[in-house]
């Protein structure tokens, strides 16, 4: 059975949210889990769930947690026992199959490759993230963990790009874009224009470049850019949201009209929210590091944690890491 | 009388639409419009709006048009007499205050430079847009002249924004934030680290980073970036606009409640969505070159001529290039 490692102290509403997300994970998924953090705390919010340590539920203490604003060089050098450091040493060690922490990203990603170390041949792991369309999920990849990229690593997220699309994702033969301020060869700046010919010579279906207003239309299903540009789209579209939804909160509050307008949309709103929101789209896969890591959001609730426990399973399941060895060693 | 010259043949929808956004303007705003494009074109656009040649409203005949995929380069030597050359000639000679097109975007940038030249000091023209939020209005500049930045095109950026939020948004004393992936004065990649210190010695009020969250909660009023990002969110903001929108047309159509919710939601949405409207921002100003340039939207119907055309009468007015002229010859 695929055994996930979960970081119980991570995240800001953890251990409560982490530890209720695990026991939603079992209930739906043949896995087994072992949740790393302070075992009093663990324990206490698993009582008030009326659940116990079994052999799918398992826990491992750790007496130190490494805080949301830490620096990641200093956190990995003082805190070796830290539920971060401990949970990437189960899978170092094999004892697990993936790993998943809703903590601080700058420290899991760093500690991660310091652990588990780097793919070899892949020079940059890539934090990528699923968007959901109405043509399907799409891989957008970096989105953050990397700012001036070379045009190789553009190569090597596209290829990761590819993998995850096809195994994890189930995604046959997907499209994989570039993204640039226009679809012409010649377009773009000295990054994207280098890296259009290395990503043509791979051996996967890139289909050139694609602007970003096609990043949710599902017309590719792997989006490549830089994890500045990545980041800076991401935020910008949780700004946008935040923007549409205060069109429900504020300006539908004027007339009586509309209030009852938009009560009447209520269903179809929580519809259409969950096909955007974070919490379906089960964490961010850290693609890149020697090992199965899977970045929740921050603010994430027990059905984010869940979803993110069913990411890493689905990619341990998929054996995506050892494809990309493979195809990378080549 | 401030005096505008527009290319009547620039856009996807020209004569037709220009024609009718210029009568728009002339009812609205104290000045005076030269229409420069095809004389029996612009002709018989006029008539059919029952309207003729007078004082206010006068016709440049132009026997040429660049056309939308026209490279920039090409449409400059062999279009002498093109509606877009002869429009900045006419600035150039000051004859006009300020010209409007809606036009190849690429053209017109890169023959405004030719024609009217930069400003003194000033190393790469910007385009800048202007957004509405519910905090006021903000100014996102660059949004796609120039990939491939350097440090002190940012710092030349954020002065012209500067200006322009000043004097022509009549916003006091702007504050000024650069896009970034943190707020941090350490995060970013090495152009936006190099440019920070830069903006922070200017005589603006710069308040250091600012997420791209932030676009739209009208935070800051100026918005700093480099025209391959500015692009890139642009674009997204529309895509995301597009899906917004789907919402109202295909997810709400699953119901006859939610069909009667979206229908009572009409009103509202019209309001919202003139907020975003491209078709009221009034076209985006060209900053950096010696004269008034604002270029409209390609898919520019007559309401949004109208208001590229007041942007531009908004400009002149406030005399916002000689001021950036006397700041950057410091």
């Amino acid at each position: 059975m695929i055994h996930i490692a979960l970081d119980a102290m991570g995240g800001d509403d953890a251990p409560v949210e982490t530890v209720k997300g695990a026991v939603l994970a079992l209930k739906d998924y043949p896995i087994t889990i072992t949740l790393v953090g302070r075992e009093d705390c663990i324990r206490k919010e698993l009582s008030k769930l009326n659940q116990k340590e079994s052999d799918r539920l398992r826990i491992l203490h750790a007496s130190e947690v490494v805080e949301m604003g830490e620096s990641p060089a200093q956190s990995f050098r003082k805190k070796k026992n830290s539920s971060l450091r401990l949970g990437l040493d189960m899978v170092k060690e094999k004892v697990a199959d993936g790993f998943v922490s809703a903590g601080n990203t700058g420290a899991f990603m760093a500690t991660s490759v310091l652990v588990l170390g780097k793919i070899p041949n892949i020079d940059r792991p890539a934090i990528a993230t699923v968007l959901s369309t109405n043509n399907g999920p799409v891989l957008l990849l970096d989105i953050g963990s990397n700012v001036d990229c070379k045009p190789h690593h553009l190569e090597q997220f596209a290829l990761m790009g590819h993998y995850f699309a096809s195994l994890v994702l189930k995604v046959e033969n997907p499209k994989v874009g570039l993204i640039n301020i226009g679809e012409e060869e010649d377009k773009g700046d000295t990054l994207v224009l280098a890296a259009y010919p290395l990503l043509k010579k791979l051996p996967i279906n890139f289909v050139g470049n694609v602007e970003s207003r096609d990043i949710l239309t599902g017309k590719v299903q792997v989006m490549v850019c830089d994890g500045f540009l990545g980041n800076n789209l991401l935020k910008f579209g949780e700004g946008l949201i935040d923007v549409f939804m205060g069109f429900f909160k504020n300006d539908c509050q004027q007339s009586w009209i509309s209030k009852l307008g938009a009560m009447l949309l209520i269903p179809a709103l929580k519809r259409f929210k969950k096909k955007f929101d974070y919490e379906e789209t089960g964490g961010a896969p850290l693609l890149g590091v020697d090992g199965v890591c899977v970045v929740a959001h921050g603010r994430s609730q027990a059905k984010a944690i869940k979803n993110a426990i069913f990411r890493a399973y689905q990619e341990s399941e998929s054996n995506v890491i050892a494809t990309i060895q493979e195809a990378v060693s080549q």
